[in-house]
């Protein structure tokens, strides 16, 4: 079959044998003659779907039942105007923490809809760092921030203490690490980078923040309005059938995986061999600061653009693909999601000694 | 395998061999050794599949250079705030028909926008017909039609004639029947009813007006602008990779059929089929005016309630599936879009005429 190891940063690779079980049934799902891209929604074979895709999220992140769990469409990049939409109607002040590329976007959306505050930002520092001593207003409706930086590596490895509503784009490391849940007012993230296939953009968000209609601004298309979907089970108008469904396949693989937990450590040690690695050799450099570093996304760099290039090409050669850094940042970069298996970060760390011996 | 006759008015069948395909490829996409729903979006065996999916389409319906295709989220319902949002920036007023669920749906959305005027609604008759004689406003920023009422079975046969940009919401009908795009300031059609599993909506809309920034609201999000997609190619963020693909091999099919045309004369000979047969039954009646029938969906009732669900209910025995009509006009509803074959409406036909005969 000739699979490779795939350290794409989104899309990025699934469970194989979440792709096996998806290929078996893909025009005869659950005995209904039809395949689930095919089911309506409305139909209880596939509204039993999105049931339990739900159920096993709120199991696998310990989600109570005070937080709405919605399935929708239009990524992170949505969300980056959803969220000022959806809560920025009574008070028009929100604060942003710009720790990366994808933390700075949410933050320009953001200034569409209101009075813009940056409470901490690395970008002078090319975000090399998690800006810590934040500066919150403490009447902002919100503190936003981007939990992993897929771009740069960074994450924050503990998250702000604030009395305002905690807003977290998830998007490249959520289901990776325990957290919890109750410390935030709304996490989204979108699939495609430790879920599923593209296409679903998960939000967990607060009952109190979504029930209350005077949080939303006017302007909100009935589309992103959090409430609309939370009114209808995530099932308003069509939604990403394919993408939810995929998303229930790899949450069912995590609970026999043993959940959260058992991944965090697994995501832990891959991560730790890499940077051990790279630590010790004397070719490749992190590129961030170590205590911020993410167990997710590891970009490293030669020191010569010549040789990440021949790097880039060999190893794509020997099977490890998708290893080219974000243009922003340049060399290599490795994305360790959950479904990438430990013997895939073996491999790419035995290429690596490989390749700085041979080119010492 | 037990494949089923499904229809389901959306998401709805795909053709068996484009499911097939996806099938054999689910794990090595091309010889990639990933899953298409693996690959990085912004990777060159991801980018052609962008790229087949718009040239093909631009072949299909003949659609010139003077237009944008692009590929978003969020089903036609997102189209419903994001055509206003795109349109109504320089001059605030919009004309729209409202002949069935949906198109009431945008008219209640645009008005959240702008000054929105009825140009024609059979809205008090239960969406029984298209309305003619529209009142268009000399000034409005544009006319927006539904061209095809899931729903209720009814199509603009012709399309209103109008001197301001006319932007039609085609989810149901899209490469069902030859149209002129060039009449068209705005087509727009969520996938999952007859191109591809839900998750990808089509926009194609005339460059002149997308790239015309006045028009856009400065509320509108980055993501609802058109202009961003078009920009970036429909790559600015993650795209809803596998729907995209399973449109490329669908419009592949299609080109192999014959095109457009082609498959609007099967569809024609399919639903003639079934309107003959009604119209000559004393059983089943059609529900709507007859010069407005829809030749995707074809509501039709006993007129019994009972005898509604005892139809139902044995058709699903005989792998007729998801015939229930929608909940607003009762009784049946046979979706009979371009991936349902004449066997398909022959079997129903013969079911029907069984059913007939054993209720007499």
């Amino acid at each position: 079959m000739n699979r490779v190891y795939n350290f794409a940063a989104g899309p990025s690779m699934l469970p194989v044998e979440v792709l096996e079980e998806a290929q078996r049934e893909l025009l005869n799902f659950n005995g209904t003659g039809m395949s689930v891209t095919e089911i309506s929604h409305r139909a209880k074979p596939f509204m039993a779907v999105v049931e339990e895709a739900e159920s096993r999220l709120r199991s696998l992140m310990n989600i109570s039942d005070d937080y709405y769990v919605l399935f929708v469409q239009g990524g992170a990049s949505q969300q980056f105007a959803a969220v000022p939409l959806n809560l920025l109607g009574k008070n028009n002040k929100a604060d942003y923490v710009v720790s990366g590329n994808f933390a700075n976007k949410a933050y320009q959306e953001a200034q569409i809809y209101g009075d813009i505050h940056v409470a901490g930002s690395s970008k002078a520092d090319t975000y090399t760092y998690i800006p810590k001593n934040l500066d919150i207003r403490s009447d902002a409706a919100y503190l936003h921030i981007t939990s992993n930086n897929t771009i740069f590596g960074t994450r924050f490895k503990e998250f702000p203490k604030t009395n305002v509503p905690l807003v977290a784009d998830m998007s490249s490391e959520i289901l990776s690490r325990e957290i919890d849940v109750n410390k935030f007012g709304v996490i989204y993230a979108g699939a495609q980078k430790n879920i599923a296939p593209a296409g679903v953009t998960i939000v967990i968000a607060k009952k109190s923040l979504v029930d209350d209609a005077e949080n939303v601004l006017p302007s909100c298309p009935t589309m992103l309005k959090w409430s609309t979907q939370a009114k209808d089970g995530s099932l308003y108008n069509t939604p990403p059938c394919f993408s939810i469904y995929m998303s229930m396949l790899v949450f069912r693989r995590l609970e026999k995986l043993g959940g959260v937990k058992a991944i965090e450590e697994i995501n832990e040690a891959k991560a730790k061999m890499l940077y051990d690695f790279i630590d010790g050799s004397k070719l490749y450099k992190s590129t961030v600061n170590k205590e911020d570093r993410s167990i997710m996304n590891v970009p490293f760099v030669t020191g010569s653009e010549e040789l990440d290039a021949k790097f880039i090409k060999e190893a794509t050669q020997n099977g490890l693909c998708s290893l080219k850094g974000h243009r922003l940042v340049g060399g290599m970069r490795a994305s360790i999601y959950n479904a990438m298996p430990v013997e895939g970060v073996k491999a790419l760390i035995d290429f690596m000694k490989k390749f700085e011996v041979e080119n010492a």
